[in-house]
């Protein structure tokens, strides 16, 4: 158990970008979100996941939307609380602990927020170890666990409690209501168990972000090579280095959906990168052949100053390093690799372990 | 207070497609509905509104989607039971009565299903004497009622609860829901005491729907004039009398929408008439000009039969006569004419009560 202040969400806004892997919105916004939220109700409590009772209730907090519109329609705190209270009284339980649905970009910050108005703690793991677009895409559903009864408000007042038959119902109706909402919204599901989350949750999460994002400080105060820390923090190999040369980017279906290209420098001299993105980066294909594709984490990096970018900054000219990581084990069984593998997004190939490529 | 057995229902599944204006669904199928609802469970009590007790809750429950789509896709019965017995535990009160939303079309007899399985009785009134392509078109609107707490359900058994801050905004979610689940859904909403209910709903139009079916029937039976006993059964006028010559449909944003052109014969030769839909008629021009407009009814009737035809039955070759009938007075205010007039549809004309053109 410790206490989250603001200096900790500095750096759990940073780290949480590279997790995110080009989604989740500016982790600039997230540093504002969380800061303040801690200025006006007092720090958060974190707790690992060992702390939690067995019979504990948890529930998940988040912003679903494009990132693109996220970071230009902030949330005003509030949006959840109403639904999260009309949660409780569905459950007929009190709500013990929030946590991360996706430890990447805002959505790092999202519970940290409902936490610090809520007064309760947020526990220290997520539902995926990084960002992925869509609702179900967490571990939670490969444990059988239910999305609903899911929650969703708005900043205008408006309300939602969704009951379906399967997570995938869940992103389908939450989609196109938070595409009326204005493609930006706050939600509150996968109500679990503390039994049940020590099995489904990836550990530790909020706690890794931090380790980035304190390694992005210190080495750019530092002088060291940022990227390389970063790297290294995060058990990652270089992908490919080079300049942006062109970004595509529509909102599509309440995603933020796009590609950039690169040419390469240095060793990847005459070589291109494609990146393709539904709100994170999906694929990275080097000359005609994917070479990272989802579960594995792709994220850009700025060449000089190691910041992760998100797909909403990238643009053209900048120099760049793409880093690709292994993600979490759980994503690498059959079933994981159906739910978030390369032919779920339409890219008909098989996943291959990131390390096996480049972990020469 | 009347028990409605299979013989009722039959005249107000005929009845209520000439208040449906085009829309709400073919009445076979409703008739269909109806009949076996009753035949399973039971005749169904219909109260009048005087009947109702102040602090009875009456819960409307209707169909929601394009009626092209409601016609092939029929509801299994248990879509709306789990949604209303939650909304009935969300506001903590047991719902005493149902009702129609709309008396118009599949929607007057689809709470009579509702009503049969639960054994509730039904209340002998409506929200908009007629039928309305949206939701927050229903008196109670004008009478500052809440359309949620709202309930949705699916025949695959997903429900979602809404709270709003308007009944438009019920609209536009419940409407991307209703697309999402296949463009038809079952809707519980606008729950109210039976002191509101006298004073938004319109009153007697089961037993207004019953006569006009009834009225149908016994004047093909006696081989009479039935479009003119229907015309004068429902207090309205005749319009346009000609051939159906063109037909064109969408499904569009989860309505069908649609124009039908008709040549005219007798005393309309050689001119034409437009009708311009979205799920129910909207607005009948004459050589370019507007005649007939909502809040109006404007009703199609098989010159030779008299049955009423719904907006996708509508077929060239047709020999069909125009009808345009009073709304309810309740329509006739500003507020009213905001809520439902020619301009909110984007017709850029002020309203002409339809007995002020043709009642000479």
């Amino acid at each position: 158990m410790r206490l989250l202040q603001p200096e900790n969400v500095v750096d759990i806004a940073l780290g949480a970008a590279v997790l995110g892997t080009g989604g989740g919105g500016d982790p600039y916004i997230g540093k504002l979100m969380g800061i303040q939220a801690i200025n006006e109700f007092g720090p958060v409590t974190l707790l690992s996941l060992d702390e939690i009772d067995d019979d504990a209730l948890i529930v998940p907090t988040a912003m679903m939307g494009a990132p693109t519109v996220m970071v230009e329609k902030l949330p005003k705190g509030d949006e959840i609380i109403k639904a999260f209270h009309a949660l409780e009284s569905y459950l007929g339980q009190e709500i013990t602990a929030t946590m991360s649905a996706e430890a990447g970009g805002l959505n790092s910050v999202t519970p940290l927020t409902v936490a610090a108005r809520l007064r309760i703690p947020m526990v220290d793991c997520d539902g995926m170890g990084r960002a992925f677009p869509e609702l179900q895409m967490v571990t939670a559903t490969l444990y059988g666990i239910s999305s609903t009864p899911f929650a969703i408000g708005d900043e205008k007042g408006n309300s939602a409690i969704l009951n379906t038959i399967n997570n995938r119902w869940t992103e389908t109706f939450s989609r196109s209501i938070t595409v009326d909402m204005g493609c930006a919204a706050m939600i509150a599901c996968y109500a679990t168990t503390g039994k049940e989350l020590k099995e489904w949750a990836v550990p530790d999460t909020m706690t890794l972000v931090e380790d980035i994002g304190r390694t992005i400080r210190e080495a750019q105060r530092s002088k060291a090579n940022v990227v390389e820390a970063v790297r290294k923090a995060v058990g990652g190999f270089e992908v490919f280095k080079g300049k942006i040369v062109d970004v595509r980017r529509r909102t599509e279906k309440g995603f933020a959906r796009g590609e950039a290209i690169m040419e390469g420098v240095d060793d990847y001299d005459s070589k291109t990168l494609e990146l393709n993105f539904q709100n994170e980066n999906l694929v990275a294909i080097e000359d005609g052949e994917i070479v990272v594709s989802v579960p594995d984490l792709i994220t850009v990096l700025e060449t000089e100053t190691g910041e992760p970018i998100t797909t909403e900054n990238l643009r053209y000219g900048f120099r760049v390093t793409v880093l690709g990581i292994p993600c979490h084990e759980k994503w690498r069984t059959p079933e994981g690799l159906a739910l978030v593998g390369p032919r779920y997004f339409g890219y008909d190939v098989d996943w291959v372990p990131v390390e096996e490529r480049y972990g020469q």
